[in-house]
């Protein structure tokens, strides 16, 4: 038999025992307002330094590791089927708040909301230079714009044990609603750079650490299979239609090549860019 | 300036100069309503042996190929801008017709309509006992749910050559929207072929003719990398969420996985099978 819960009764008892969650019940509640915003704006996002991830799963992710959590939102729904996933989600978190299911749905990204979102701090890192000094495989994306392709790249990427992504600012946002949620939380567990020229960046700096190669379908790429993935390296992947800028080519040392039989658009970007991270993490 | 094309006067010479499209007006069409009943329900495609092929590059593929199209649907907008290629399909078609804009919406499985679909016969081959004989390499999906794995399998099976798909029947279906159009015309061109047990067809039929690989997450399986995927050979995946039944892993010769460093659902499904396929061609 299902425990019948009286609302009313509940919330009292949270607002007098202390407990820290809030109940809210205006749309018009400025954190709520905050949270639409995040949620739907980059700008807005890359103004507050905040985003927003939404689901079940994600909250799993978050409780083991060590990221702390701005706003904890769930619905009535959510709250009262997960009273002990709640308690512990509202004590790593600065506000929590729960809101009426009809509300939650007007928040959500998804069709079928869960009823749970965090809204937390950028993941991205700053520094850099220390990562690539110490070494490792890495991975760039140049203005690529299709969020599964963004949040396939940060999955393999740990599957892999790949030790940075570079994403040019021109890409498709990463902490928007779908590459986050396409991550399965790899997002945070993958450590990556938001970088403003990748040309820049591979002539003037990633070149003094390690070797650098530049995906490409041009007739002298020679093919993955014959590259040298050993010792530190980056490989530069470009955008979905036009493939890398010719200035992001010309700075690295080499160009590589996934040989294909079929037509030449016949590899998903996803795809392409997995078996890339396949072959580097395959010559360790 | 852009022509206007006075309508009535167009479909009124249409009609009369014996050009072979029909113009309908009416949702009530019986050819409508059994396209859109081809569009929604996978049993009423497997009932008429036919499916539904959406958007401008199908069509190009399709001028491309020697498939026959049985009815050619377009928008009137699509037609007056598209007035050449709709008569190269014409040409190709059994019957063809234009319907006003706002009946081609409701038809159409996209949110934003090109205009233009195909009813095509369907495709999967029935006789594979030929091409298993004559050798190469095959993928065969146990149970794949999700219509991107799918759509992904396919485009990538072209993109490495691969001899042909066998797709279990508790699979996605093939004829869906969704991995007609993800495919990118791949299910034009790769042989593919829908089987009942593949257990069953492995241990029966696959084995006699070449190796078999069953990729999978226990002990025995030995790395990718290790795999000799020279000569005849097949490899089976499964679910995305259990993998391969046990009657399927046991059909196989060997076992196989891909090495993964991070956590174990951190490589998604059509990746994984992605990377299989590159090995698979790898050692051609």
């Amino acid at each position: 038999m299902r425990l019948r819960i009286n609302l009313k009764r509940f919330y009292y008892l949270l607002d007098n025992w202390g407990i820290g969650m809030k109940f809210v019940k205006s749309r018009e509640n400025n954190t709520l307002k905050h949270i639409h915003k995040l949620v739907k704006q980059k700008k807005y996002r890359e103004k507050s330094g905040q985003f927003v991830a939404e689901g079940l799963r994600i909250c799993q992710d978050i409780l083991l590791s060590d990221t702390k959590i701005d706003i904890f939102l769930c619905s009535e729904k959510f709250y009262t089927k997960n009273i002990e996933l709640s308690e512990r989600l509202e004590c790593k978190s600065a506000e929590s708040i729960v809101i009426p299911d009809s509300i939650f749905s007007v928040l959500s990204d998804t069709k079928t909301p869960q009823g749970v979102l965090l809204v937390l701090k950028t993941l991205d890192k700053k520094d850099y230079l220390d990562k690539i000094e110490s070494g490792g495989k890495f991975i760039l994306l140049e203005n690529v714009q299709n969020p599964e392709n963004v949040s396939t790249v940060l999955r393999t990427a740990e599957a892999f044990a790949i030790d940075g992504v570079f994403i040019s600012k021109d890409s498709c946002d990463v902490y928007s609603p779908k590459v986050v949620r396409g991550s399965m939380g790899a997002i945070f567990r993958v450590p990556f750079y938001l970088i403003d020229s990748p040309a820049r960046f591979i002539k003037d700096t990633y070149n003094n650490y390690g070797r650098s190669f530049a995906a490409c379908l041009t007739d002298e790429a020679k093919s993955v299979n014959d590259a040298d993935f050993s010792g530190n390296c980056l490989v530069a992947i470009g955008n979905e239609a036009n493939g890398l800028t010719p200035a992001a080519v010309k700075s690295c040392n080499e160009q590589i090549i996934i040989p294909m039989k079929g037509k030449i658009d016949s590899l998903n970007a996803g795809v392409a860019a997995s078996i890339i991270l396949w072959e580097m993490s395959d010559n360790e």
